[in-house]
């Protein structure tokens, strides 16, 4: 059985800041908390989703609300824990697993801290197979799994419950609700069983994770010429394997942010080291969202977009990018359950206010 | 037992338009609503607090907006049952009764419109004394009955359930979802056994509604000069007598009004028909909170603060105000139980902003 251990803790979240495609919070944050618990279990138990049977039960963890909110409140377990026990309570079950909602930054972190306080294993995979900023963007919910009930808890217990028709009207009530709690709202949504965690979820992303950040940490101390290439390779033996290209090396030139209605928006212009005139402009919603040069897009969600310190190859998060600083924009193609006809309704470039189709990432490059 | 019939609807909702205090929606809408039920069940009993028994549960209904949303958007019994119906599934007890929890406009007959669709009585009596725009503005909440749990039913009987430590904080989260509902939410919240609820509310304002309302019908068909005259001298026989006066008799001069998260607030502006020098100025929050005359506060939260056409002496909401109306601000004290230390920390004149302390009426009239 896989695990996570203070060994491979690190290379799993250098793995989920990349996944976080520039949102999910500062995943220093995360990786303090999941090392703290270690002290104490050790080992905190991954179960693949071929594991899965009819006699798990798991629910989806995850805390809501704006990046840069992360960065001055921290996640809270125990609020976390409070959102699980009021689903207990309203689903008259206990949930024996928990499986990450997103596969990318703190929210990635947030189940296995929850898991080791409680003694439970943790799923190889996750709804998002990456961040994502709206809770009805799951492959949970696009794969037919309920959303309800949708619980989230302040730090001081409080509960709120959502029970509704879609997913999406979950998120447009629970959003608000977030910001009057201060901006940060641990929530439980999507109770599943095994087979249906298995046939809905972007599976194992967590042992992603942990090849990617492994992938990173030998390319570096290698001191090979280049990290981000690298990362690149790594994703050509990944399983499955999978499209990854550097799209930009440059500098930033100017980064536009707000934290607005509980989500950090914004964009990035960089300019190329090798020709100031070339511009790449990278938007955000939480996660990078789309980058182009010009008129041209060159990579768009769900597809991953991430941007890397061009020497160490460390993901940046939106509220960590400043001027000057020397990047690359590397894309990944997203997984195949997240490129699905049905799965672009819910996750295609439209949800982000984007209007233009999906295109694929090695469509685009092969062009 | 008394009873609402269509023999006194019409003075009962004359008389929940007073209490409205400028807030409560458009009394029209909640007539037509009751009116209909009446033609099916004939009458709905009303339980007086005294009858009130251990065996007694009750809920408190209520919508959730601003009353400029009630306008365009009607109150909906079903979604309302929805409610109640959340809140006995997570009690695990039926309700048996229901209580006002506003003793003003749309919110004092939509409980009638419940209780006559599910045969149930209605206690004479309610949390507010009148309306406020805030869900722990009530002597519910002042004298120790739980909010919990706060449901929220939106037009498809989606739900959210609210849990928290305090009313206030439950407004708080509830608000906000009440404006992704679009603008209205129906509520059920403190289930009250009935000797809680004999203990809690401000008694008889159901049949103080229909006698308000009667006063201003007979004073009108009389033909008695002055029909606000004859309402404050009702108010010197009413079931407790209360203080009332008629405050200044105008023209409104200007109107200033602007839904804002979920509230409707403003201000109006009185010229004195005698003397157009002299100007009164009346603040609102959903109702009216505080009438001034320049620096020197005539009426103020808790007391009641209304708006009457100077002929009919019909009450005239916020939302129907207009430039050249010729009106009298007639205030009356607020009921004993609304008025004290205790009561004053939740419905006092800081509660709705205003940095002063409660002066009862009846001491600023007779300085």
């Amino acid at each position: 059985m896989r695990q996570i251990t203070p060994e491979n803790l690190e290379d799993f979240i250098r793995g989920t800041a990349l996944l976080g495609t520039g949102g999910g919070g500062d995943p220093y944050i995360g990786r303090l908390m999941v090392a703290q618990e270690l002290e104490t279990c050790r080992a905190i138990d991954i179960l693949d989703p071929d594991e899965l049977t009819e006699d798990h039960f798991g629910v989806s963890l995850a805390c809501m609300g704006a990046p840069t909110a992360f960065v001055e409140k921290l996640p809270n377990a125990s609020s976390m824990i409070a959102s699980m026990e009021r689903a207990e309570k309203e689903l008259g079950r206990k949930f024996n697993c928990i499986v990450p909602l997103e596969a990318g930054g703190i929210n990635a972190t947030i189940p296995l801290v929850v898991a080791a306080r409680l003694g439970l294993p943790v799923v190889d995979g996750d709804g998002m197979g990456r961040a994502f900023p709206e809770f009805q963007m799951t492959t949970f919910n696009i794969y037919g799994a309920d959303v309800n009930p949708f619980v989230m808890s302040d730090d001081f217990r409080n509960t709120v419950l959502i029970n509704t028709d879609n997913a999406h009207r979950t998120e447009n009530y629970g959003r608000p609700v977030c910001v009057q709690m201060g901006g940060i709202a641990s929530c439980a949504s999507y109770p599943m069983t095994g087979p249906v965690i298995r046939d809905t979820c972007v599976p194992r992303t967590i042992s992603l994770a942990i090849e990617i950040g492994a992938a990173l940490r030998s390319a570096r101390s290698a001191g090979e010429q280049d990290v981000c290439e690298a990362l690149v390779d790594y994703f050509k033996t990944s399983n499955p394997p999978r499209f990854a290209t550097v799209l930009f090396d440059g500098k930033i030139q100017d980064i536009l942010r707000e934290t607005t209605a509980g989500f950090a928006v914004g964009k990035v212009r960089l300019t190329a080291l090798d020709d100031p005139d070339t511009e790449m402009l990278v938007t955000f919603q939480n996660e990078f969202s789309r980058a182009s040069i010009g008129d041209q897009t060159l990579a768009i969600v769900p597809d991953l977009i991430t941007i890397l310190d061009r020497e160490t190859g460390e993901p940046i998060t939106t509220e960590n990018l400043g001027y000057g600083q020397r990047v690359k924009v590397v894309a990944i193609a997203a997984a195949e359950n997240m490129r699905t006809p049905e799965a672009l309704k819910v996750i295609g470039p439209r949800c982000f206010g984007i209007d233009e189709d999906f295109e694929a990432l090695e469509t685009i490059s092969w062009k």
